[in-house]
């Protein structure tokens, strides 16, 4: 029979699937012989079990459960309930992750009158065992029942007032006693039932509650953020109470073998005395700090200095530790690799390698990819930020601090800047026209759009703060005003934005620059050794391409061309260019075109001195690129001198139902061959000039949406015979490669047959991703929430690459490509290039490259030295 | 070395691929000792070659022609270019598969000046040789330096005039010399070049000329419209002249074994006496019916109605012969299984089985199913038809006569239509509120719109008669006016459309019915007990259920549930559903929904008498389902009581980006599950209240655009929970299953672990083809023409299945699926289920069932047995 119920004796810390972090850490700390109060754990796959029987406990594991308190009862010499010798017990939730929002705690389970009045024999003790009883009935009704934290501490509070006393530890064991009556009323008043008297029944209700509460609103949307899948459940700790709460030589706490903050090689943390856990954390009294211990305790601090040391060691990494003392003697209630800023992290990381307490490998794998970008941007001084309030929230859409004066639209703030002001830019969502304003501004503030709006990816993509989807507070964008709840800011006020919480503040609060301390270049230097992805950026210019190289990446895996139209000059001839009336014209539009396109790429490889740089042909459906306002359109009409119907006509002509799934990609180019043309044009001249001053470049020339060899074909002949014609005029040779994105499923599965023409391949997941799901991203919002909240969805499939249907299409196209042409060079560029997990799934497929936005290439080089460090462990 | 030349008594008629039709079959006539010019065939592969190397003969092939002529010049014992005794020949074009549009003959090549002469000595016959030569050039300049044939026969119609006669026949041999030299000048004027004197070089310029001619805009339209690979190439046939025009004993003719119209089993066909063969088709003499022959040259008819038995007998169909007399010997020039009607084609299949020719599965082979089509429908009189002339042609879109009363808008049509008038109805383009008005109408007339537009796909569905996308055609909707050219049609007006032509005629034209002959019903009896593959319909009410079993439907792979909501009654209630504010009142509205949709099932069950029949829930966007005028969005504005703003907010929450990939489907259906439920109500509500009348249906509930298995696995407990409460309360035990639609490209990937809990797959191979290619069939007519001009796709992947990439996904699906649950139901409904090549394919696959609008039901009858009969001959 299976077994679902594991005394601490029978665990280890390698059995955190089954037992959840806390419990496999409790097993393990017993079997180092630390003092661990004697309990068991009730596995995860009783929580699942739990699920499968329509939530309820089956009656086998019931069973279970209760033979093993007859084993505790007799490793610990009390019975459960027995009013001569009770055995008490903590129960706590323990997944296999740690993951807040589950119900945690109840205390003193066990517990009725009758054990009570036999307790207080026993301890002597009437105030701390009432005190005891009357926190239990409060943690059982609130976490078993639902039943308000609140109405039982108004219930305290009025006490209090009544006796006209501030603190709890004024109450006397009179008032603790009237209490756990008053309690036990509210219980039975919003039960219907009377408090539980029988531990066994107190027990399995408890239980029970913990198991229900993996699935409440908060752990799922915990689990989401945090793609923690939805069905490995959580495990429950039941163990012998000590009480912290039991006098004056007791007492809790909380520490970390080093700074959390900052990474100090030195213990850190906060106790009370005479308190429970929870007091510790409520904020009533306020706790001391650890070192007050040494001189309050010596023997006990000694000791616990003594056992942090063990447990680093023995687990290689930063605890987080809780503790008990009861009556002076020390008890461990949990240890866990300890959570820290990105800066600790490095620290704590490169300071055990020099110890000799962990290989670089180790020192790798420590540390979190994503809190690399707290590194990479600017923040707010910790001191003035702890006096300010944020005014309201919005999503942290792209991380850095950002303050300035407020404007409205791209114009205003180009112009502000370029008087010297600190801008930030508020919109109710940006468009491709907002790009040059969004990159005069400190950072942007949009009402409208989530994580993957324009406004954050674009403001990711720049590396600069952003705060997206700020429902609560309104535009008006007439009046130019930003109203939130109450209060109304004009143009030029000043606010701040902390694009890594999302929080929005009135005022300036001053900022510090991202200090790359030497710690973490040696970190870094690690990284770079031990990965085998190579790390590319997306860049679409000079600026970014250099701060790809400045961040380490090893070439440009994306040059989207069609971002280098939105400058004010180009995009109005880019915009006749799309409404011209025949080949002619668009031809003559496209030759103004051509000096700014090729100028870019020359920019672009003068700044990656030869490193690999992919240019992706023209990508969006051309309305896109449609003007918006009416004096866009009148201008744009006269310019090309057609009527009104006329102009109304060719933007309508440009209209999709679809057009994710419309005329865009090598699709237009094939149309309007011109245009490949065109940028063949720039590619291959600008590399020619560079050629002269010495830079010899091989421009990787990359079709956007193939799906057929057939486009592929078609397109590269025009480009070769284009090419080569220029070559000649030039007298001039240069190398380039002709590749194609896979972002259609059909591409994927027939890879062969295009590789057999495509000398490279880039995946564009963010594609591949839509059409397998056949869904687009720009509308999923409107159902994926409901996707998460039903558990249909463990994770954001745009933010992490869907391993089980995408990955398939992948994994078959690099197969087949690789068997036609085995050295073809293989890349995926989009968001999740920069994405850990998908990292981790690229270098598994085996690919050459990851692309991803010059601000995560340091996350991706990182991830990238964990993916491979994994490889090699699972050798 | 390859071969690229072929003398006929090297080949045979199962060489089509490699010779072409045209000389296959001669090689096979001659090796049957019939009559046939000497002569050989240049290869398809030499086509290839010439392509491959920038459209120009490669010196090897054209080494291996001149090598050929030597042995032909030996055989025939004639020289080519000699004087004395010239070898003249005849230059012919022969694809795999009959197609015009490509360059076709050049006939008499071989002659200059000097041969000309010493031919006039040899024959004694000027006027013969200068009318063959004049022939000659200009058939030369037109088809090898597309020279206008006007150009030439301007210069006949000159001379005539001049001479005051108007018959050719009256030109003299003075007058045929001054043509020849007239001629040469033409073509010397236009190529700035000699006529070419070269007999050898005449001839690589007619091969080349007609390889050129394979991608000719009228041979690439052709191959598009008939689904022929463009890399199948040309094949050309070299061939000894034999001459009709030679004098009064020479002639020239066509003729079929049987009557192509009728069926008839009597020879068919008819014949010019001294005439080369573009003269019988040229029309400028009227030809003589093939019978007349038997009296005026009672051998010459003996030995080629003998001929065509022997042809008949020998390929096992009837034969569509060319052939020459020349000075009284009868040759032959060309056979090949001759096109016939629908009608002719069954006729001629049940005769000959009846004859003991053949055998039933060749009978079916021989017919093509898309004939079938026109004996489903009605026709014009053809005695009336040869009267008009078209006034416009719009496109083929769904088959049949009708001739009514014109109405621009679907209510008038419905209300003339009540009041006894035959009613024509003339949209823009036509919406889902057009549905009940087309009911009404004979034939459906749009200005909007391809061959899968609204208004093609639902007349089709309807069996309706439509031309769409009629382009040269106005409507003023304001005034009521049709406008085709400079004719204006007002309401009332009577026009006839034929669906089968796309024309457009002014006034009334007799229809017939279609009538369907024992021999139809012997021979689908054949169809039926040869095919193994199901033949289901795609139908949405009673009517087209009746229909369907009509036409031999074996059950309804299909009922889009979102189509009975249209009446005018029920979207009203369902828009108030749509735009509800929550879920009860959401609620609320379904209820009201809920009675219709149940009786709406209860007529199918019945009608279908226990044949399967698949529910599809809801699967399009909500908001193509709104309101669209102002009347009717104050209407529902005022229903539900709210704001003209609120009434807009609503509206405007439904927009999507990209509906195609949007909130529709299985995505909607778990937002609003109270949908599911209403639906799931209605079908097994409407099974119970049938089961209660003897009839047991097992209804199929199949949800839509199922990506991942937990999405299957919500809407099934939800409709089991739903279905089990409804036969409890019911106290009744109904069978029922739970399937879904394979649609997304992840769901075909991931089909082994959906069907672990599908009880059935329907392949939804539209949306399938869709995000396989990732473009809308909505979007893509953007491009597909330049896809198809520019050669990149041979066929549209939304006629007949793409089995490369699409195909694959499906196969991948079938394999997995079946591996977990051996026997699930397996289908494909929608417009590729009804296209034979796609059905052969799905034959392939090993599908249990194709489904198809009731109309195409015979047709796909036929196509299965096909695909059936040629699965056993691979075998």
């Amino acid at each position: 029979m299976k077994k679902y119920v594991y005394l601490f004796s029978e665990g280890n810390k390698e059995m955190k699937a089954l037992l959840g972090g806390k419990g496999a850490n409790l097993a393990e700390m017993l079997s180092l012989g630390l003092p661990v109060p004697k309990g068991f754990t009730i596995t995860t796959e009783a929580c699942n079990k739990y699920y499968e029987n329509q939530e309820s406990l089956p009656e086998s594991i019931q069973q279970e459960i209760l033979e093993t308190i007859k084993k505790l009862e007799s490793i610990t010499g009390k019975t459960f309930g027995d009013p001569e010798n009770p055995l008490l017990l903590s129960v706590r939730s323990g997944a296999q992750a740690s993951m807040p929002g589950m119900m945690d705690t109840i205390l003193n389970l066990g517990m009725n009158d009758e054990v009570v009045s036999a307790f207080v024999k026993q301890t002597k003790n009437p105030r701390f065992v009432y005190d005891s009883y009357r926190r239990f009935i409060e943690m059982f009704s609130d976490v078993v029942k639902g039943i308000d934290k609140s109405y039982f501490e108004s219930q305290i509070d009025l006490l209090k007032k009544e006796k006209n006393i501030t603190s709890d530890l004024d109450l006397t064991e009179e008032d603790m006693y009237k209490l756990t009556n008053i309690f036990k009323e509210i219980y039975k008043k919003a039960t219907m039932e009377e408090f539980p008297k029988d531990p066994r029944e107190q027990l399995l209700q408890a239980v029970e509650a913990v198991f229900k509460s993996w699935n409440n609103e908060r752990a799922i949307y915990y689990r989401k953020l945090n793609d923690i899948p939805n069905n490995w459940g959580t495990a429950v700790n039941i163990q012998e109470m000590v009480y912290g709460n039991r006098g004056e030589n007791s007492g809790t706490g909380v520490a970390f073998t080093r700074n959390p903050a900052t990474g100090e090689n030195k213990l850190y943390g906060e106790y009370l005395m005479n308190a429970q856990g929870e007091d510790v954390v409520a904020g009533i009294r306020t706790p001391n700090p650890i070192s007050k211990l040494e001189s309050e305790m010596p023997l006990v601090y000694k000791e616990f200095e003594n056992i942090s040391k063990i447990l680093e060691n023995h687990y290689h990494d930063m605890q987080d530790m809780e503790f008990t003392i009861e009556n002076g003697k020390l008890y461990m209630l949990q240890t866990r690799n300890g959570k820290r800023t990105g800066v600790s992290a490095i620290k704590i990381a490169v300071d055990m390698v020099h110890e000799g307490k962990i290989k670089e490998e180790d020192a790798i794998l420590s540390v979190d990819p994503n809190q690399i970008d707290s590194l990479l941007h600017k923040t707010f001084d910790p001191k003035e930020l702890s006096l300010k309030e944020p005014i309201v929230t919005g999503l942290a859409a792209s991380p850095g601090a950002a303050c300035g004066h407020l404007y409205f639209s791209a114009e205003e703030a180009i112009e502000a800047h370029k008087n010297g002001e600190k801008v930030v830019l508020a919109r109710l969502e940006t468009s491709p026209e907002d790009i040059e304003g969004m990159h005069h501004a400190e950072g942007i503030l949009t009402i409208r759009g989530g994580m993957t709006s324009h406004a954050a990816v674009v403001a990711r993509g720049m590396g600069k703060c952003c705060v997206s989807g700020c429902n609560e507070a309104r535009i008006d964008i007439e009046k130019k005003l930003l109203i939130i709840k109450n209060k109304t800011f004009q143009e030029k006020d000043i606010i701040s934005l902390d694009g890594s919480t999302g929080y929005v503040y009135d005022g300036a609060i001053k900022e510090i620059d991202p200090t790359i301390s030497g710690d973490f270049k040696e970190f870094m230097s690690w990284v770079d050794r031990i990965k085998t992805l190579k790390i590319r950026a997306n860049a679409d210019n000079e600026t970014d391409a250099k701060i790809a190289l400045d961040f380490g990446a090893e070439g440009i895996g994306l040059v989207r061309t069609e971002h280098m139209f939105f400058e004010r000059m180009r995009i109005f001839n880019f915009r006749k260019m799309i409404l011209a009336n025949d080949k002619e014209e668009r031809k003559r539009f496209l030759e103004q075109i051509l000096p700014y396109q090729q100028q870019d790429f020359e920019n672009i490889y003068r700044a990656m001195k030869e490193k690999p740089v992919v240019i992706r042909y023209l990508d969006p459906p051309l309305h896109e690129f449609l003007p918006k306002t009416e004096e866009e359109i009148e201008e744009l009409k006269n310019s090309l001198q057609i009527t009104s119907e006329e102009m109304r006509n060719r933007m309508n002509a440009l209209k999709e139902f679809n057009p994710m799934m419309g005329h865009r990609g090598c699709r237009l180019l094939i149309t309007y061959e011109e245009i490949a043309i065109m940028q063949t044009k720039a590619v291959i001249k600008a590399a020619i000039n560079v050629y002269k001053e010495g830079i010899y470049v091989v421009p990787e020339i990359m079709i956007p949406l193939t799906g057929d060899l057939k486009e592929f074909e078609f397109l590269q002949s025009i480009i070769i015979e284009t090419a080569e014609q220029l070559m000649k005029d030039a007298q001039c040779n240069i190398k380039y490669e002709i590749g194609t994105m896979i972002e259609v499923p059909r591409s994927a599965l027939l890879s062969g047959e295009i590789a057999t023409k495509a000398q490279f391949f880039s995946f564009g997941t963010n594609d591949l991703t839509q059409f397998t799901y056949g869904f687009s991203r720009d509308d999923a919002g409107k159902f994926l929430n409901d996707y998460h909240e039903k558990l249909i969805f463990d994770q954001d499939p745009f933010s992490r690459i869907d391993e089980k249907g995408v990955g398939i299409l992948m994994k078959v196209a690099i197969t087949e490509a690789r068997k036609v042409r085995p050295n073809i060079s293989l890349g995926v560029c989009g968001e999740h290039g920069g994405e850990p997990k998908s990292i981790e799934f690229c270098q598994k497929l085996g690919l050459d490259y990851v692309s991803c936005s010059p601000y995560r290439v340091p996350i991706a080089r990182v991830a990238a030295a964990q993916a491979s460090i994994k490889a090699n462990q699972s050798k």
